[in-house]
């Protein structure tokens, strides 16, 4: 069992930042060549998923996760504590915090168009975020 | 690997149960200092995620889940089967039943804001659920 | 740890092919008895869930992941590459890539009417999906 922590830092609302090579960075320190690594998000207004790392694609998912949070709506997360990022927990808890990859002779598992992204969903911007990886097996 | 069953009370749809306590005893007692959990609802009409237990982000997030499949719309499942939960099939698949929290120093490491929780998604009220919960580590 | 890969052949847009018998298999072939296995499917237009395997659901399911990623919005990512799967893309990354479910007894530890299943997003039809299955635990 090893154990790392990424430190990611973000600029603003709807960043998405491809992590796959810092991933594959620790899967290799760890020496591990057949398992699993998991990686966590420690925030309620991120989230962890896998997507082809692309402009186009970005915007595209940026556009669904407002319709199930859009920007406009009245939040009672906003209209309680006025912090305004109501949509951004509402996304963040939809998508979630938890993502695990197979390793394979030390090379993380994706498909050739599947990066590993940290989505920043907070309104307020200019966020240090972490995300804990463990990486298991032989 | 030390397993051990939750029993979770839900008395409506919509409940949200706060699951961060009952977990964390679970991993004090398995001994495990670093390593992960494993949490897994084994039914088709609930769900688990980690949000900020705020009741102000919970009716968010149940507004959310409305979008997707709202309260009114034709199920072809209810059609079929006459049980009239066919919007909570939809929301607990996309939510989905598993989630995995790193274990640090016998803790679980989520953020401060950030809960683990257990979305109870069906319309017939009063259910017991059960969660399995896998404690790895050393 | 055991590892074995699934190929799964699917035929258009929308299939949900129930992985439950072929997942038990692996994991009887594994001897372990007590433990998790994890699923992942290596593709950006495909996803991993449970649901109660049911052609009525199923069609539910379908038309709420229509409401994220309608088949006739303007996708960014196809004006971008003109392969017309925008919302295929859109539709996995919001469902995800990775699945674990508990072992009991050599037994996966789902609930009745829950089927693990993988969702074909594509819209372009016939493909080959390959999904790695790991097996941990004793």
């Amino acid at each position: 069992m090893f154990t790392r922590t990424l430190r990611v830092t973000t600029h603003r609302e709807g960043d998405v930042i491809d992590l796959s090579d810092r991933v594959k960075k620790i899967v290799t320190e760890s020496g591990i060549s057949t398992g699993l690594v998991h990686l966590f998000v420690q925030h309620s207004t991120a989230a962890l998923t896998t997507i082809e790392f692309e402009p186009g694609v970005i915007q595209d998912l940026k556009r669904a996760l407002s319709v199930l949070a859009p920007d406009n709506a009245d939040y009672a997360h906003n209209t309680r504590w006025g912090d305004g990022n109501g949509r951004s927990h509402v996304k963040a808890a939809l998508v979630g915090p938890s993502l695990t990859i197979p390793i394979g002779n030390g090379n993380l598992l994706c498909g050739t168009w599947q990066q590993i992204v940290l989505l920043e969903l907070d309104v307020n911007a200019g966020r240090e975020r972490t995300v804990i990886c463990t990486v298991t097996g032989e």
